[in-house]
C-alpha cells in the first residue's frame, strides 16, 4: 500500500482574499475594534478555509480512531487494556463523551477500529480498518512496521475523504487506545528532542509512582529510537494505530481543503507529526483546547498553537474540541449576522 | 419607593443533596474521572442550583440594562455618549452581539431602558424604566440619589421577576452605558480598597494617554467618595444606572433560586457588591469568562470565581455570558445522558 498523496505532496493554501474581507468586516461591526477577542480572529480563519463571505460549521464530521497498545504491557496506565474494546461498543450505543456530542452537534460519528485486543462485534457506526490486534510494545521494539503505518494513514485518508464526500465543513478526529498517553508523550519527545520527565503525565489518572514509572518506560523507547525526527521512522517505532490514523486524516482533511479542529494531547501530537511532514498543513488547523494532560503545552507551542479553552479536561475521544464546536458557530453566527456602524447608524469610535 | 426585599434577607441555599447526587453520578459515568475537568464541577452546580437529578439551561432570560453616565463629561470613553443610545436601538433591531447571540441561543432578550441622553424611541422588546437622561458625573458629586439607586435596584428587581415569570432556568444579564468601565473600576476600587490604577483599564479602547487620564478621575472620585464600604453608599455614590441595575437584577434572581451567568468586568463589579451585601447570593452565580479589561481578575478573585473562558472578549451586553452558555448546555447534556461504568459494562480504573 502506497502512502496517501497527501504526505507527499503540500496541501493548497487557504483563501487569502476571504481572510482579507472578513478582517475589513469584523473591523465595522458594532462592537469597540477587537472586543470579540479570539472569536474574531477565528471568524476570520473559518472564512479563510472555507473560501467564504459567511463562514458556517453547521456540517461536523467527527472520526474517533481506536487501537490497542502493546506498550500497556509495560503497566503503564490506570485502566485496563480491555476498556478500548468496551468503548468502542460504548461509542456505539451512545454513551460515551463524545457519542452525547455527536448528538448534540448534529455531527456525524463514526468509529475507525484499527484493532483491538479484544473482540468487537459487527456495531453501528464502527469502520472495520483492523491492522493488528495492537501495536507491538515500543519499549523493546518498533511498535509497528512500515506497511502497517502505511495502512493507518491511509485508514486516517480515507476517513477525510469519507468527510468531504459527507460534504463536511469541519473534521473532528478523535482517538481511543488504553497506553495512548504513553506513545504519544514517546513520539512528542522524540520530534521535539524533549526529556520523558517533561512530557509524561497521569493519562486517565496515573499517581506520581505511575508517572515515574511511565516516563521510565518512555525514556528507554527513547534511547531505543534512537535521534531520528523522520516523522514517518518516528511514528512507525512510537506511534500508535490511532495516532498515525489521525497523522493520516489531518493531512487528508488539509489536502481536501477541509479544516480541522484539533482536540488534545493525543490528536495534537497527531497534529504535529503530520505539520513536521507538510507545514503547510497548520494553516488547516484550528486547536480547541489546553488538556489537563502536562505534555500538551509544549506540543501547541511548538505548533504556535492558541486554543479556545482551558478547561482542564483530558477525556480524548475528540470531547475537548467537540465541547469547543460551539464557539466557532458562534463566531460564525456574529460574523454574518451582526449590524455594521453604517447599517445600524451607530457612530464609531471617532464620533462618526 | 422600599429597597427590594432581596436587599435585606439572605437568599435560600442551593439544593445540597442534587449536589451530592450528581457528584456521585459523575465519578461512574464512562471516563476517568475527573476526566471532564470544569464541566464536572459545572453540572453539579446546575443540579444543586436547580435542585434536579437533570440538570437543563434550555431557557434563558437575557436582560441588557443600560443607561447614561455622567462621568462622560471628563472625557473618559473612546466612543461618544450618543452610542448608548444607537446601541438600545440596535439591541432592538437584531444587529447587535447579544441580539445575534440570543437568537442563536433561542433565549429571550430584552433591554432595559433606565435613562439616556439620547431619544429612545418605542422599540420591541425594550421595557422602559427611566430614572433620569444620565447620572451625575461621579468624579465630581454622587452619582444618583438614594431615591434613584432604590429605582435602579428595583428595576433588576423586576427583570428577575420577569425572567421567574417566564419560567426561565438561567439569567443573564449584560450592560449598556457609555463610560461605565469608568463607573465600574470606581466602584471596584471602593468596594476592594484597591487602588485606579490597577484596575482602570481601556475600556471600548483607550489608548495609554487615555487610560491614565481615566485613572486619574477614577482617584479622584474615590477622594470625593471617602472610605465607606456599604454596597448602598458605593452604589449611589460611585455607581451606573444599569450597574445597580445589575446587582437589583442578580440579588433578586438569587432570591427566587434562579441562577445567574455572570459576564464579564461590569456584571461582576454588580455581582461583588451584590455579594458583599447579601454573601449567600455568591452560591448562585456561575462565571462566564474572564474579559480583556484589566480589573476584572482581581473582581474575579473577590468573588472566588474560576471563569468558563478566557477568550480576551471585553465587549460588555452580556456577551461574553451568551457565548459561554453551550458550555453549560454541553455539561449537562453529558451529565444526564453519558452512560454509567455499569450500564455499559466499561471496566472502571480497579479493572473491576
Amino acid at each position: 500500500m502506497p502512502l496517501p498523496t497527501s504526505w507527499t505532496q503540500p496541501p493548497p493554501e487557504p483563501c487569502h482574499t476571504s481572510a482579507e474581507r472578513a478582517r475589513a468586516r469584523q473591523a465595522v461591526l458594532t462592537k469597540p475594534p477587537g472586543s470579540l477577542g479570539q472569536l474574531e480572529q477565528l471568524a476570520i480563519t473559518l472564512a479563510s478555509v472555507q473560501a467564504s463571505d459567511t463562514p458556517e460549521v453547521d456540517k461536523i464530521y467527527i472520526s474517533v480512531f481506536a487501537g490497542d497498545h502493546g506498550v500497556c504491557d509495560e503497566g503503564i496506565s490506570a485502566f485496563p487494556q480491555e476498556v478500548t474494546t468496551q468503548m468502542i461498543a460504548n461509542f456505539a450505543h451512545g454513551g460515551a463523551a463524545i457519542s452525547v456530542m455527536a448528538g448534540e452537534l448534529g455531527a456525524r460519528l463514526e468509529v475507525v477500529n484499527l484493532g483491538t485486543v479484544g473482540e468487537v462485534p459487527p456495531l453501528p457506526g464502527v469502520v472495520d480498518q483492523i491492522i493488528a490486534p495492537a501495536t507491538a510494545n515500543l519499549a523493546i521494539k518498533d511498535a509497528m512496521s512500515q506497511e502497517q503505518l502505511e495502512k493507518a494513514l491511509n485508514a486516517g485518508d480515507m476517513a477525510a475523504q469519507r468527510a468531504v464526500d459527507s460534504h463536511s465543513q469541519l473534521f473532528i478526529g478523535g482517538d481511543m487506545g488504553i497506553g495512548n498517553t504513553t506513545s504519544a508523550a514517546a513520539l512528542a519527545c522524540a520530534l521535539l528532542g524533549e526529556q520523558p520527565q517533561n512530557l509524561v503525565g497521569p493519562g486517565t489518572g496515573l499517581d506520581a509512582e505511575g508517572i515515574s514509572h511511565k516516563a521510565g518506560v518512555v525514556k528507554k523507547a527513547l534511547q531505543r529510537h534512537g535521534d531520528n525526527t523522520n516523522p514517518l521512522a518516528v511514528l512507525a517505532s512510537l506511534g500508535g494505530f490511532e495516532i498515525a490514523a489521525l497523522t493520516g486524516a489531518i493531512m487528508g482533511c488539509a489536502a481536501r481543503r477541509t479544516p480541522v479542529l484539533v482536540d488534545g494531547f493525543i490528536v495534537s501530537v497527531a497534529a504535529l507529526a503530520a505539520v513536521r511532514q507538510q507545514p503547510g498543513v497548520r494553516r488547516w488547523l484550528l486547536f480547541s483546547h489546553e488538556s489537563a494532560e502536562p505534555g500538551h503545552r509544549s506540543v501547541l507551542n511548538a505548533l504556535k498553537a492558541e486554543p479556545l479553552l482551558y478547561l482542564s479536561m483530558r477525556l480524548g475521544e475528540g470531547s475537548g474540541a467537540a465541547i469547543a464546536v460551539p464557539l466557532l458557530r458562534s463566531a460564525c453566527a456574529l460574523h454574518n449576522h451582526m449590524a455594521t456602524f453604517a447599517d445600524a447608524g451607530v457612530s464609531d469610535k471617532s464620533g462618526a
